[in-house]
């Protein structure tokens, strides 16, 4: 089954309408609950009179943040610690005044119907105090009159660093010394399902029902938000349209929860608008970074240095993680004696920057992989040269967090598949002296990733499988299907160590923490590697369980009994059907007992995934249009456990890197820090017609650590191809780009300033 | 926890209408289906059209019976047999063009609203080859050209009987023979809640919601009756509207399931009628009894026999098994060297009886308690001493069924109690000599009751619990909570053996096949008893489990471990909080793991509970109208998991039985077996003012079997009431009534013609 392209088990229910999002469980007669948004962007509400809104026909309450709890509380997803100092930042009510940003949350209405209560967000008034408004992390950091938060007068959430051998020293003794800024845009999620959820209550404990990654990471938060114990919650997660780890964090559910509360545990609903998802929910942080390298006569990195300013937005959300993420993939690649890097993650009057797909790493690598590319631009070196000389080779391990390893290293096989398709040595050399306006060119990016998170935070998934009567299985897995085919490769898990067809697996694909086995849910591209190994051995026990049962049924059997696809076989002979087995095992009169095997596994273990894109571009400088002509992304992602679904994942990834790269930016307003273009008419996400033919390849190291050989693949497609298309650009042009996107305009204030055009 | 009246753990949702049964879980936009009912009582269809009905506006599909599957399969919610001969009799198929019963079910549309498909059954033509109707027994199986069923010539369902001794020289050696028929009526369930589900596809299984006691029998008959694998089908239970039995069969769940696949998975509803779920769900079989008994001088039992005819309807059902369990307690409660019984179960022309609380108990019960009273007015002897002279002592067990045994009898303190209660013996003698019109009297009955249906059947019940992080448990049972307060005793039990408050056990009320353990359902009173085993071992292993993870992170106390309310105990002393320990078992960086337990347990054992009614009546023989001035019921279930609970269990069974007796009837029309009063207005139940003070108590003996002492209270309470209130109409008015219900044109007539106005 592992290595195999069988069709996604939840295929047929989504292309037909039949598979349930939270929309199609709504209950009868929910309620419908809108947020008051905030019209300032820095500021105190000085008063909010919602009279005429309670007045209205249909309104059923309003709340505002007067009635909240005082219970600062965490949103993001990440495993709960222990300790205290390891604990998300809770630095948010229910609802504030005071504002951080443009469209922060002051009141809520409930009404009968969405008509009822978006009527009542108009007639409740407000009153402000306005403070000045800083979007950018650099000024933020200089500190305010009135800082974000009280607790921070810098407006730094968090700052952090390491060091590693001398860098100043490297830097003396280099033959080059390369320094270059980058910058990276707010970018948003733009999953299909905008952020919705529905609350009610039952036995005096909360249900909430919410397209979320990380379903059991909501009930604790829920839990915390409300000051209630965490076993007075349920979340449900039915399937989900995307969430790119927008929904790895707890927005409004805890307000949902808390809305339900205020009228007798009645349904109420949040289901936020397109606008609100991008302003409300999050975004990806801008992160500009000042980098400086030395190197030696032949290309050897000698020294590297990386100090990055993260724009967190108004709240902490997943905060200076992402930042660190991206200190840490700086040591993970390239050898290099003498490193340092530093990172601030600052408080702004942005919306609220947290998790997207690769977590910092797209950022990190955008600045890095261009900066490669600049360094050998600068000492007259084939840049795919520059970076294979000092590639890390084999096995090698992060030095602060040593599980984290690349326990298999295709990184240069990756290389050779991409340089070969993108025929690099001809189209480098053609590509050289081009004169007129439009021009072609060929660059490359490449990227380490982790596995989990192991040892930054705790992995723990669990798994139950049973036995139906018909020799099938039921499969539970805490992890999430989120659209990147997780229930697939997990019932393809179950049926390969169970030796069963794929047929014979019934995964439950809605999450209920009340029954659903504990996992943190989808994040850090960790499910086929930490889930899995739950799977895996949930799968053992189960098997291990039903041999036993047969030989209980079959006691003068001495040859040794395993399972294989619908039947019980001895020796390798087929002598009991699993049906007449199961069968056995729920009626029997004199010894039934059903088969059912569960895990809760904790996984101390981490491996690295690699891969690069090698893209071909043509640049029309007097549009300042970038044509992607070809374009493959190139991944060791370990044994792949289902081909076509490993390249789905690579395309989606490589649509968002060359979005990122070229056209997709949130827009603020620099006055207010409002977005200028929350609507997916004026951000600009790349057409069908726009997407270039995306081609996937990869090589398939059997990772040691991976339960069936595998490891990271659903963030990583989403990291290279920004920085290739960018050094394409620069191969095509000369123009080195500090900052993405690539928008015409951009492009073209660059040509005319350098005389192209 | 045990024994304490603790509230019930739905009492507040099911008053504040938070509970969501089926019809509040239904999906939006789903399709109605009503089903085309035969309107003669036997025949064939000739001819059926159904054109102008696909024609209508909303209409979406229409089905016959020439396009179902042609499986036939069985109904009633029994465990299956491995064994042929023992599995339920499959005779019907979700649609029949043989009309076997005024009402059966010939054709359905799917439309898109209510209105639609009730104006598509009027469009919908047929024509019949009409057949005699036959509605009695004893008639039915003198044969008929047109036998119902056609592999049954005789109209026999089947025949049963058993001997111990030699009946006819007991009955030659006795100084007295007492022969008497009697009869008892057809009823209904009158659950509140008609029959009610919905049905739709995911992954290309089905999925049924259904208001229902068996979920995993339905997902086994759904899968027999559409011919798919067992796996391939879901069914959830909600919170339901009462079932008393109507509910322990699967009725129009394969109907539904087979119509979501005719709409392509598209979810479909079938609500009933109440007019439908009188006529063509389940009713209570009316039995004949022809008894002969013989007794010494000094009034003991020396043989009796028992012929019973049972009305079986038009198809199989729970069949013969009803019949059989009268047979059964025949034996199980009276000494008697030499006894005799024979039960015929007929197939005729009425709705189809099924199981309905206690199982055919009410119908020999009533019965043997007539008949022990008119031996004892025969001979003279006072009904109570009769009883007592006769009853089995102590430790019994029965002759042919030897694990059903009454391991604790407390049937002499029940009387005890019952006849200090109504003041049996000054009574007895008050009413002796009355005159006028107006009489009073008392009476008395009483019974035996099995506990489970092992070694009938199998008793298999799974339970599953998970430690919260808060130190709370969530508990997933297969069995359900049908408003007998089954979610709350098992949370007792759990609370019980783990030390804990009640408030911090969440018991999952709706039962999911895919991912709830493995239990047969709601009947038999066997759940707190037999599924109560599978929660008390769960809870024990949980403790171990709990207890186990604190010596790993206490591994210096030596001292011995248990839970006690939150806490952890060293010794007695209090070491560390359940919340502490079950946040470390989640989230320790070291050694985490998600604590579980899970239990599938069979049960092999049985035990015998018994009680008594004691009433005390006032007859106005010219208005034939029944008082009951006093009514006790004394129960002898072991040990109360919760006394209020348990009370409120007797109150409903003495009114389903104080109605058996005098009011409730389903009457059929001689001429085609129409029901001729299927609606709550003409079918008597009782109201609230007819309805006396109703009196429990009970004898508490601690029953070695039960895994806290209990035995089965579920259906015992509906036994007593109508015999104890017959016999209190024969000592008030000296008229022996051989068949209920005890109406005013029954008794008046019987009156007039003993002379008595």
């Amino acid at each position: 089954m592992i290595g195999k392209s069988v069709p996604r088990v939840d295929a047929y229910d989504k292309v037909t309408g039949r598979a349930k999002f939270t929309d199609d469980m709504i209950l009868n007669k929910c309620l419908v609950a809108k947020v008051y948004h905030a019209t300032i962007g820095n500021g105190v509400v000085k008063s909010i009179d919602t009279s005429e809104a309670e007045a209205l026909d249909g309104v059923v309450k309003v709340v505002t943040f007067k009635d909240v709890p005082n219970h600062c509380y965490p949103t993001p997803g990440h495993p709960w610690s222990v300790e205290l100092a390891h604990q998300d930042i809770a630095d948010r009510n229910l609802l504030t005044g005071r504002v951080r940003y443009y469209g922060d949350d002051i009141a809520a209405v409930i009404a009968e119907d969405e008509v009822a209560a978006s009527r009542a967000l108009r007639l409740i008034k407000v009153e402000y105090e306005e403070y000045p408004v800083e979007i950018h992390p650099r000024k933020s950091m200089r500190g305010s009159e009135h800082p974000i938060h009280l607790d921070k007068k810098d407006n730094i959430l968090a700052r952090s660093n390491f060091f590693i051998g001398d860098v100043d020293k490297g830097l003396k003794e280099s033959s080059a010394v390369v320094k270059r800024s980058y910058k990276t845009s707010i970018v948003q999620h733009c999953h299909i399902e905008n952020n919705i959820s529905y609350a009610y209550m039952e036995k005096g404990r909360i249900v909430v029902v919410s397209s979320t990654q990380i379903p059991h990471i909501v009930r604790r938060v829920v839990g915390q938000a409300l000051g209630i114990p965490w076993g007075r919650v349920r979340v449900i997660k039915p399937y989900i349209g995307g969430g790119f780890g927008n929904k790895q964090e707890v927005l409004y559910e805890p307000l949902n929860a808390f809305l339900t509360m205020q009228v007798g545990g009645r349904p109420v609903k949040i289901e936020l608008s397109r606008e609100e998802t991008f302003a409300n929910t999050r975004t990806r942080h801008s992160i500009e970074y000042d980098l400086v390298a030395g190197v030696d006569e032949e290309g050897h990195l000698l020294a590297k240095d990386m100090h990055a300013y993260s724009n967190q937005g108004a709240y902490a959300s997943h905060g200076h993680a992402i930042a660190a993420n991206g200190l840490t993939s700086w040591r993970l690649q390239y050898a290099c004696p003498n490193m340092r890097g530093e990172a601030y993650t600052v408080y702004t009057n942005c919306p609220t920057a947290g998790a997207m797909r690769a977590y910092g790493i797209p950022q990190a690598s955008f600045a890095s992989e261009c900066f490669m590319e600049d360094i050998a631009t600068e000492i007259g070196m084939d840049p795919l040269e520059f970076r294979r000389k000092n590639l890390i080779r084999g096995y090698y391990e992060d030095a602060y967090l040593k599980p984290i390893a690349a326990n298999t290293n295709g990184i240069f096989e990756c290389l050779d598949k991409g340089a070969e398709y993108i025929h690099w040595e001809e189209k480098r050399k053609a590509y050289a002296h081009q004169t007129g306006s439009v021009r072609r060119g060929v660059g490359m990016a490449l990227f380490s990733y982790k596995t989990g998170v192991w040892p930054i935070s705790l992995e723990i998934a669990g798994a139950r499988l049973s036995l139906n009567q018909d020799g099938s299985v039921q499969l539970q897995v805490g992890a999430t299907e989120i659209g990147q085919g997780a229930d697939t490769v997990f019932s393809q898990m179950a049926a390969e160590t169970l030796h069963m067809d794929i047929s014979d697996v019934h995964i439950c694909s809605t999450q209920d923490t009340d029954v659903t086995p504990f996992d943190t849910g989808a994040y850090a591209s960790r499910q086929s590697f930490v889930s899995g190994t739950a799977v895996k051995e949930c799968a053992e026990l189960l098997k291990e369980k039903i041999l036993d049962y047969a030989r209980t049924l079959m006691p003068d059997e001495k040859r040794e009994l395993d399972l294989d696809h619908g039947w019980i076989t001895a020796g390798g002979e087929q002598v009991m059907a699993t049906e007449q087995l199961a069968m056995e095992s729920y009626y029997s009169l004199s010894n039934s007992s059903v088969l059912t095997a569960e895990v809760s596994k904790q996984v101390k273990k981490n491996t690295i995934a690699t891969g690069c894109c090698f893209a071909e571009v043509e640049v029309d400088m007097k549009l300042g249009k970038i044509k992607v002509l070809d374009i493959i992304n190139v991944h060791d992602s370990g044994k792949l456990l289902n081909p076509q679904l490993a390249s789905m994942q690579v395309h989606g990834g490589m649509y968002m890197s060359i979005g990122y790269g070229i056209s997709e930016q949130l827009i603020l307003d620099e006055k207010t820090g409002r977005p200028l273009n929350a609507n997916l008419l004026d951000y600009k996400m790349m057409t069908t017609m726009d997407t270039p033919e995306l081609k996937a390849d990869f090589v398939e190291l059997n990772d040691p650590m991976g339960p069936y050989g595998n490891k990271a693949l659903g963030e990583p497609p989403a990291i290279p191809c920004a920085p290739a298309i960018r050094n394409a650009v620069l191969n095509a042009t000369g123009i080195a780009f500090n900052e993405i996107p690539l928008t015409p305009q951009r492009l073209v204030e660059a040509f005319l300033q350098a005389g192209l055009i």
